[in-house]
């Protein structure tokens, strides 16, 4: 590590596959299908071993994301996000004759977008009937209206019903599922999966018993959020921004390498200041991040790195440090190191 | 614009030729070096216009951004940042036998690291000393230790001292470098050139008159900050990211394609809420992202758009958005787009 060029995300391979094998066997003992987020790493060789391990697909955000998954021979595909008009559905429609594709919808435009792309590609799409569990972001909110939809899609040609999606799954979740479920019976249609997700409450999953399929993301690499969640520990972290001190202006005040341009802007909520945890001096805070800039306020007497040393930086939210890096550093058990490409980094569209 | 698939930066080619002009007419008029630093952009093209224009040269922040100017041609780059380390020197040594460089320091091992270059490359490298002017970031923060570090380079063989810079520039500038040059001149050296910088100040860079290279990045784009701080109108603005509204869940709630890998997570402080204005819709709050969705509240009796229509969002901080994204659409003022790569894009090392 002393040799490599700083700043750079590293990430440990063997953390890694303890954090994939521990999920999918959670998933194994209660039946639940796992699905997962490719959004945390967007790295194909880390996808293939999710779903060598038992994944029974990916997950994308958007269609840029399944399009290189897709490429690189990942066929079993859930786009978990709403995608509306007429450009959408063109390359939705490219898409679907090379994989099983699945999208979710909250609208009957969204219906309408993913029903013109079947038609386009003469091949069947999934769709999965979004509904809001508390988050307040897409989904429908009332029973009534995923039941809407979910006859929409049933009543809809190239379309297939694949059952109800939410994020993250909560109390309020099974609350909806319940209320739903008489509706679509009463219409002849039942619910054939429904996928629900979110890493910090990804292990109790089974005790809402609710959700039948898990999608979850971070839970490969972990980050400063997911430990302070409780839903691992600092050990279980497998991505770290390697960095180095370049600037020492005075006793307690100490600038890295990385500010938001690889660090990002995000924030840990109240108790947990700063944009990342110095792992090797946790009383730390790394205060303040212009783009390429940490600038960190310890205590003057305390420990402090010198000038030049090398830091690990355990990110806040490990996602869109991802989304920064056009390759990250994998460290294998026995040492070596090679680079891999973050092939699906960028993926806005 | 009807038929850009979203969520897409869009540049306004005739609103960032006028920001360039101004910005150039201002430092001719005054006689102020302009050397733009191109961390806004990020693409090659827009850096040969500032060069055409009359720019000395260009401000990139890492090596890897100077990398990708200078295989482009241009020929003269100040690393406004200090570059600690043998790796860095190393990529340093490369580039310096092709074209001007000049790099900050603001410790004695910057300086070595800039020595051990000019040695392994056998060509100088100029180096400007790096102060604070009360940011609170990288540069030394007393005029002895400026002055010493002056001593440094102007005794290190294959240095150059080009003079000192700080960012941005305050009245506190003025001071320092008052309190600095007789300590240079005692020891026979003077300060060939003060870079300051900063766009929210830049047209008021004679007013303290200290400086005279001026060193700005998003006066070319200007953003929702620049706005704010009154540095210019809304209408100066150049770039704008275009989304769609794909989730409308209840009234006075609604969501874009677009969250913090398209808009970061940077705000714009008290008194301005939101990841950024929507232009069609002031009123209306971004009052929270996820990576692909931006939530939006507003009045649910006002006005609000339609689901799959699209908005304009002028962004709070242009800069880290262009690292965001591969590409940007450029609008020619004769209504023709194209797409330009953001070749420095990604560039943290």
């Amino acid at each position: 590590m002393a040799t490599l060029e700083t700043p750079i995300p590293v990430v440990d391979l063997a953390r890694v596959e303890a954090n994939l094998r521990r999920m999918q066997d959670y998933c194994d003992a209660h039946g639940l299908k796992l699905r997962p987020h490719i959004k945390t790493h967007k790295i194909v060789e880390l996808a293939r071993r999710q779903m060598a391990l038992g994944a029974v697909g990916l997950t994308c955000q958007k269609l840029t994301e399944a399009e290189v998954m897709l490429e690189r021979g990942c066929d079993d595909i859930l786009i978990s996000y709403p995608m509306i008009g007429a450009e959408k559905a063109r390359r939705l429609a490219a898409l679907a004759p090379r994989a099983r594709i699945t999208v979710a919808a909250d609208s009957p435009l969204a219906v309408e977008t993913a029903a013109a792309a079947a038609r386009e590609a003469g091949t069947a799409i999934g769709v999965l009937v979004e509904f809001d569990s508390g988050m307040g972001r897409t989904g429908v909110t009332t029973p009534e209206a995923a039941a809407a939809l979910a006859r929409q899609v049933a009543d809809t040609e190239g379309l297939r019903l694949a059952g109800v999606m939410t994020y993250p799954t909560t109390e309020a979740t099974v609350t909806f599922v319940a209320a739903l479920r008489p509706l679509l019976e009463a219409d002849g249609l039942d619910i054939p999966t429904v996928s629900g997700g979110g890493t910090p409450g990804a292990f109790r999953s089974h005790e809402l018993g609710v959700a039948d399929e898990l999608r979850v993301g971070t839970y490969i690499y972990n980050d400063r959020n997911t430990v302070i969640s409780g839903a691992c520990t600092l050990d279980d972290c497998a991505l770290h921004v390697l960095a180095t001190v370049i600037s020492t202006p005075q006793p307690g005040h100490f600038i890295l390498d990385c500010g938001s341009k690889t660090l990002t802007s995000d924030l840990s909520g109240e108790g947990h200041p700063g944009y990342g945890l110095l792992i090797d001096y946790p009383d730390a805070v790394i205060e303040k991040l212009t783009e390429e800039h940490g600038i960190v306020r310890t205590d003057p007497a305390g420990p402090a790195p010198m000038l030049g040393e090398k830091v690990w930086i355990l990110p806040n939210h490990v996602c869109p440090v991802s989304n920064l890096h056009d390759r990250v550093v994998v460290r294998h058990s026995d040492g070596r190191t090679e680079d891999w490409e973050v092939s699906a980094r960028g993926c806005t569209r």
